[in-house]
This record gives C-alpha cells, sequence and structure tokens, in this order.
C-alpha cells in the first residue's frame, strides 16, 4: 500500500459572519475576518490517496485522473472565487476553513465512486492550508 | 550603505473589472479575475530601505520603526479587506498588483518624510507579490 | 471532527552539553552543537487541536484563544531567549530538540485544561522544527 | 517516544517506461513522462524514526548516525543519478516515484539492523517529494 | 514604469560533459554532474518584464500572453525532457545552467518583438533556479 | 556576463547590546534582541559572483571552488557559533546583521584574490538573510 499526497492552490474570497449573531457577536468571534466586504487567501490543497500499486504501471493512481476528479469537482467551482456568494453550500453555512474543508471532502467523496468504480485508490484524506500559518483535517 | 529588506504578509480580496469596459472586454481581459463576487490571495510585501549604519547602534534603521511606519500606512487598512470597497483609492482605479504596488509606494512615500525627517533611511524599492508566481515592483 | 493546526516560530539559542559527560564525549556525541558559547535556530512550532466543529460558528478553536494559550506558556518564555539559561526546565535537562519538544508539550497540556475547561479542543499533538532539515514530535 | 524527521535531497532523472507494453499505452499511462530520453528531479527524502530518549544524551538518535546510514544506502547510489541506469533495481521495476519510495524503504530496512542492532530507534516511516506538488508514502 | 516577474517549472534531466575534453578532465571539472546516465533537476525560471502601465487594463502585459510566449518557446521544449538529447542548442554545447540560461533568454528575445511589436512590455531579464542553492542570471 | 547566485546555511546564537549604552538605552533600541543569555537563528547566506562565460566548461565559477572559499572563510568561523563570543570581529562591534553581512563580505573580498588570482569571477554581493522576515544587503 502506497499513500500519494497531491497539491492544488485556489484563490478566493471570503467573508465570516454568521446572520443569526448580531454583529457584535460576529466581531467578538472572527475580528478581522468578519470584514463587510471580505478578504481572501491562497489556499492549498492537499489530496491524499492510498491504495497498492498497479503492479503493470507501478502507480497508486494516474495523477491524470485525480487532477481532473479535483479539478472539476472543486477547482472549478473555487478557484477565483467568492466562497460565500460563489459556492451554493455557503449560503447558509459559514466559509470558515473547517467548513471549506468538509466540503471539499465531501465533494470528493461524492464523486470517487464515479470516477474509481472499483474502490480502489481509496481517498485518504484531504488537508486544507488557509495560510502558510493554518491548515486543516477532517478526521476520518 | 547597507540595505534591509522586511516582508510583510495581508489577506485581501478583489475583482479585477473596468466599468467603461463591456462585460465581453473585462472577460477577454481578466479573465478568471473578473469574476463578479471577487477572489482573494495572501499577498507579500517586502519594503526594502538603504541608508548608511547608525554608528552607535549598528543598525540601518530601527525595524519597529520600520514596522509601525508598514502597518499603519498599508497593513491597516489593507489586510483582511476587499481592496475594491475597503481603499478609497480603487474606487476609480482597478486594483491589479500594478496599481496596488503603486498605491502602497505612494503611502509609504507620503508618509516617510513624518517618520523619518532627516531623510536617512531613504525608501529604497518595494516588491509585492500577488501569489507565488508573480511579483510587481515599481521601478525607481 | 476536524483537525486544526496552527503554525508558530520562536528564536532562540542553545547549547548541547551534559555536566555528567567529560568534554571528549561532550564532542562526539553533540559534535558542533557542543560549541562552548552555543549557537541558535529560528524554530517553528506546529500544535494541532481536534475536536467536533462548534455549530454556531463553524470552527474547532478560536484561533486567538489558542494564540494566546502558546503565546503565554511557549513563546513569551522561549522567544528570544537562551533555552539553556532562560529556561528552568533545561537547568538540569540538556535542551536538544527532543528535550524542547516534550517541555513545550507539557506545558500546553498543563495549561490547556485551564483554557479549556470543557475540554474541547483536545491537543492532538506538536511538532518542532529545529531546523529545515529536522523536526520532532512527541509520540501520543 | 519521540518521532524525529530528517530531510535529505537528490537530483536524479528517469524515464518511465514499461518494455511490457506497446509505445502508445506508456504514451497514454506516461504521458511527458514517457519521454525517451528521461527528464529529472530535485527529490526530497524524509526518513522518521520513533523510539525512547536517551536518558544520557536527550536524543532519539545521534543524526550522524542516521545521516550515514542513509547517505550510504540511499544517496550515494541516488543522487546525481539516472535511476533506470545506474540502480539495479530498476533495471526491471519502472522508477515511478511509488517503486522509488518502496526500494529506498527496503534498502533502509535491510540496513537497519546493522547500524542499530539494539532495534532502537525504529525506522518510523520515509516520505518522497518527487516535485512540490507531490508525494508518497508507503503504509507501514 | 513597473517590472513584474513570473515563475515557471520545468523538470529535466542533463549531463555535464565536454567532448573535448578526457574523461578525467571532465570528472574534475564537474564531479557528479558528469555521471554517464545523467541526472536531473526541478528547474525554476523567473521571467521579468517591464514596461509603463496600459492606462484601460492598469497591467504591464496580460499575464495570459507572456504565459503563451514562455510555454510556446521554452516549456515546450525543456519541460520533461533531456537538454542534451532534446534540445538542439546542447547538442554542441554543454548544458550547464549557464547556458541553459543563455539559449532560454536568446529564445525569448527573438520572439519577443512577434509577440510584442510595440516593443512594450520589454524583457527586463531572466533568471534560472537549478536547484533551491543556485540561481543564474544574464547581465543586460 | 553571467551572475550566480549560491545559497549558505549557519546556525548562529548572538546578542544585541553596546556597552557604552546603558542597559534602559540598549533596551529601547534592541528590544527582545538585547536578552542578555542571547538569541539566535538559522542566517542564509547568498553569494552572487559575476563574470565571463568560460568557454570551455560553460560555467561562470567551479561551484565547488566558491564553496570551499566561503567554507573556510565564513562557515567554519560562524556555523553553530556565538557571534558575540567566538568571532573576534564582534568583540568590539554589536553583531547586528548589518555588521554581520559587513563582516562577511570583509572577509570574502579578502580572501578573493587569493582563490580567484585572474580578477574572474568577481563577488557580485552578498545578502544575508537573518530571519525568513528581514535580509541584508551591503550597496556596491
Amino acid at each position: 500500500m502506497v499513500r500519494l499526497t497531491r497539491r492544488y492552490r485556489f484563490c478566493a474570497s471570503h467573508r465570516l459572519n454568521v446572520p443569526q449573531l448580531c454583529d457584535l457577536e460576529n466581531q467578538v468571534i472572527y475580528g478581522k475576518c468578519n470584514n463587510p466586504w471580505g478578504h481572501g487567501h491562497d489556499y492549498v490543497l492537499e489530496v491524499s490517496v492510498a491504495g497498492p500499486l498497479d503492479a503493470r504501471t507501478g502507480q497508486v493512481v494516474n495523477p491524470r485522473d485525480l487532477d481532473s476528479l479535483v479539478g472539476e469537482t472543486v477547482l472549478a467551482e473555487f478557484d477565483h472565487r467568492n466562497l460565500n456568494s460563489d459556492v451554493a453550500a455557503f449560503e447558509w453555512a459559514v466559509p470558515t476553513s473547517e467548513n471549506v474543508a468538509r466540503e471539499i471532502e465531501r465533494r470528493l467523496e461524492e464523486a470517487w465512486p464515479l470516477r474509481f468504480p472499483e474502490g480502489t485508490p481509496a481517498l485518504a484524506g484531504i488537508r486544507l492550508h488557509e495560510t502558510k500559518r493554518n491548515s486543516f483535517e477532517i478526521a476520518r
């Protein structure tokens, strides 16, 4: 079994604000991230897959298959976008990086069996770096 | 003479769109950067100063003086902001990184003599990295 | 459950020398790190926390709470310090990065229930990078 | 128990091509990596060891012991080499990074008990970065 | 006048060997880089352009124009290639990074007036990073 | 003419304190860097040389010649040292990075004609990075 991790980038903006909370609460909780007009980041997304080596090709996965899956299900809708306004999942949920990571993982899990119907390789996890100072992983 | 370069970060969002151009022109020129709701970056700003060494302290500049100047004139208004909506200069000018770099340099030049009235150290230049793939400098 | 990792930096000096060993033994074991007057590093500290998402805020932890905890218990006493002379724990223990990592984890574990009395999020682990070439984690 | 990870670099070239497949299959599977004359990378190899702290030295392992083990068994034969032509293991196996990682781990496991006969520290795993965009780990 | 620098990557292999020199001379001069079967690198190429801002777009150059120029004249023939065997210029010249940088600059200068017939922006220079430890610039 | 820049690392400790100033002045000027027992950094030193290409070898300089010059005149005495106590130049001068950069350049200039008696390549400059946030160059 080998675990392969590939790294992708996307530039996006967001605003952290929960409508159910009052302005003061939002400011106390989110600080500068509550700025009314938003701000943005160069996100780095690491996607890990795990599986046995294909005896013929010596690969866990053809990297182009993984790239097109991530490209279609995540990058095409997140890159150069405003997460609050452009991604339906954040119409109701606040786009903290925790929630962004969950949404990315949800999308990959949903599309995975269509691309890899034989169940191999498996999605082994993702890691989303919001900035150079923090990153987020969903426990599996 | 020694040249000191210090590095700062700010997270901001922007949208590249020129009202005088039609939608199609804006899309052709700016591509994904024309997304109606904007996107964002983790900008890296390098500020260089040059001057003789202070014979007593062995320094070109006290780094805290430079940090407070950059903090007050640039970071306080650019970090965690939407450049189009939160920075007056971009009410009329499109916030390409070229224009953002010019605005940053303009602000530093304006405030410089107030902080460093003796003319030393001099502002030697800035470099603005929009992403890891591109950076912008104003010729001096 | 989401795992959040935040990254901190501190500049410190140290000397690797065990008084119970003779000079020759210390030199053989620690090589250049035994230099009598010490040397230093720009340490990078990664602190990971894990827990369920707060349904209201969409966060595992408010990053400012974590920052103040790490700032008060670690950075305030390690940054711009000599580990041998300024940190009591290294009066008797040699400040190898293994021991520095253990001391950092001990401090975080001790202060954790005071800051997070409800037991969530949990401290999920630390990683201490001494240089770009080596890093240390305490098994949990 | 502490886990130490050290980072090494080697520059090497390789070509991905399986003789049992026809030219077209090789091109479809490996794309640009099938270029007849090969290409190359600056590989980064992370080697992790785990064990109890030596009570006397405060170390998991003397880093020079680990460096000489990795240097002799891996770097001496992989650095500034063509993996296909210079490393016997790839006379028959295609040098995908999956297979390169496996060969590196096999070499380390084989040499480990000669260097560390007391079984401590243990080899805890390796991670091979082919480029900044992808890395490979062998599940243990 | 603004100077824009964009960064590109290419993976390539090469061998440093001058046929006019004997084997011993080649080994003394090039050391490990003389390995008969070659080795490789992840090269990073920085291309700088300089010019006035386009008053309408606020840009020095449309980045896609620059990307397609660099892509067609350099990356298409250097990425995932063996420089000695795949690039005609190195049939006679040894592909040291000095010579690779010269060849890249020669190609860009040749194609520049076809892409930018009005003379603006100007090619302001290139910088070729062979590894993280060394880089090469052609004086202009 | 080609300009080659090579990158070196050294770990060192220092304390910023000027005996002619009182304790309060030293604290105000140097802040945390005045800590009585010092602190340390992983310095990165870039050394640039410039010259014509050697027509025979296609190189500006043999990198091993430059490495041994930098190694003998700088790294051997700065790496894993306390700059205040171990380097004679800082017995009287405060080891700010400005002064450290000047001392490094002085040493290289002094040794240069012994190693490169024909005047080529020339020392084109140095850049000393104290941390990831600041760097220092001597104007030439």
